[in-house]
């Protein structure tokens, strides 16, 4: 199918090449695709620029936020918390009726570690989206684990029965369609609906105890299981 | 042991009952023992008043906070995070270079459901606990879980095993003895230390989410598993 992924960090160029290996026509949406291009240095992970990216997956167009939204029939919102809304506001009216699966997490790292929220408690990034695009469908998901748990869940011990992914959003076929495709590219087995997008409000705050447990268990490769 | 509980609401009293059916010699603190001891109503989960525990487990004593305090030669808090700072400044010195667990949440009900925290992001309750009692050596734990799955955590599918619990603190021979605590009394197996007390922004930021899984699992005896 036609996706776009509107960011190109690590996580938009993760999914963008997992996508396009999976056979998907995958637009990358960035500010100025000239200088996403011509960039050569390696991003903050160790992660490939988006020129080699490109060279290893020919079939990913690099586009504007807005022409990158217009491409795909799906949405993904990958970029870092503090320009998300910025991003957003730049695809216009090209995501009005489509499903917008937003990743991002308001993490400020300006003070340094712990990072703090940008937003939280009495609203969330995810709500925020939802109020800027009101005509798309947005689904706050895979926000809660690293990118490297993302797009192969089956890789954590007990594989991906395991553990457990949550969708929030207003629009439950929405959310019903994004479980299935979570499943169908990823393989994510234990996915938990929390409710409207209000509930994004939960899974954006658990990123403190996600640091932190981060910083307990060694590595970014880990989840919860719901155990009920 | 000699143990004081501060908070006679449905947990203090239900780790009451536990700790006393252990053999352990438990002093409940409460701001007035005589208007606790007279109340007849049950509480608001069906839970019984003081004057019924204390009727079953007649070794347990109801004193003021400062008295239950030096009573124990370790400490509960287990109050509503509303009132947790006031219990806690009520213990005057008598908690000085004991352990203080602090189990409360600093959820704020007054408007509705969902609770927002009172306290947040770059501070917690339990470090603000921490800072009221500087010689009290304070671990947050088990504010991460329902009262039925503190004191009975092989009740959940899998077993005690199955789920993990947190310990955050600044004493490591403090946490050290809670987790072994948690593991005698109420059975607890996979007990993560997160670090210092600063951590415990990520477990009381945890609670949100806790409240929406409890929606979406239609259950309040539920927990996490730390998937590593």
């Amino acid at each position: 199918m036609k996706i776009a992924i509107l960011g190109t960090g690590v996580v938009g160029k993760t999914l963008a090449g997992k996508l396009a290996s999976l056979g998907h026509d995958v637009a990358l949406g960035t500010r100025d695709p000239d200088a996403t291009l011509t960039r050569t240095a390696p991003g903050p992970f160790g992660d490939l620029p988006v020129a080699a990216l490109v060279k290893d997956h020919p079939t990913i167009q690099v586009l504007t936020f807005a022409d990158a939204a217009a491409h795909g029939e799906l949405a993904i919102l990958a970029t870092g918390g503090q320009v998300t809304l910025a991003a957003a506001a730049a695809t216009g009216s090209a995501l009005d009726g489509k499903i917008l699966m937003d990743l991002s997490n308001p993490l400020d790292f300006s003070k340094g570690f712990p990072p703090t929220l940008s937003v939280c408690n009495d609203d969330s990034l995810g709500e925020q989206v939802q109020r800027a695009l009101p005509a798309a469908k947005v689904v706050k998901t895979l926000n809660t684990v690293n990118v490297s748990v993302m797009i192969a869940p089956e890789a954590l011990p007990g594989g991906a029965e395991a553990h457990t992914l949550f969708v929030c959003g207003d629009d439950p076929d929405a959310k019903a369609r994004v479980t299935g495709l979570l499943r169908e590219w990823f393989g994510w087995r234990d996915v938990l609906d929390l409710g409207d997008i209000t509930t994004a409000r939960g899974t954006e705050m658990y990123l403190p105890l996600w640091l932190r447990m981060m910083g307990a268990v060694g590595k970014p490769a880990f989840n919860i299981k719901v155990v009920r």
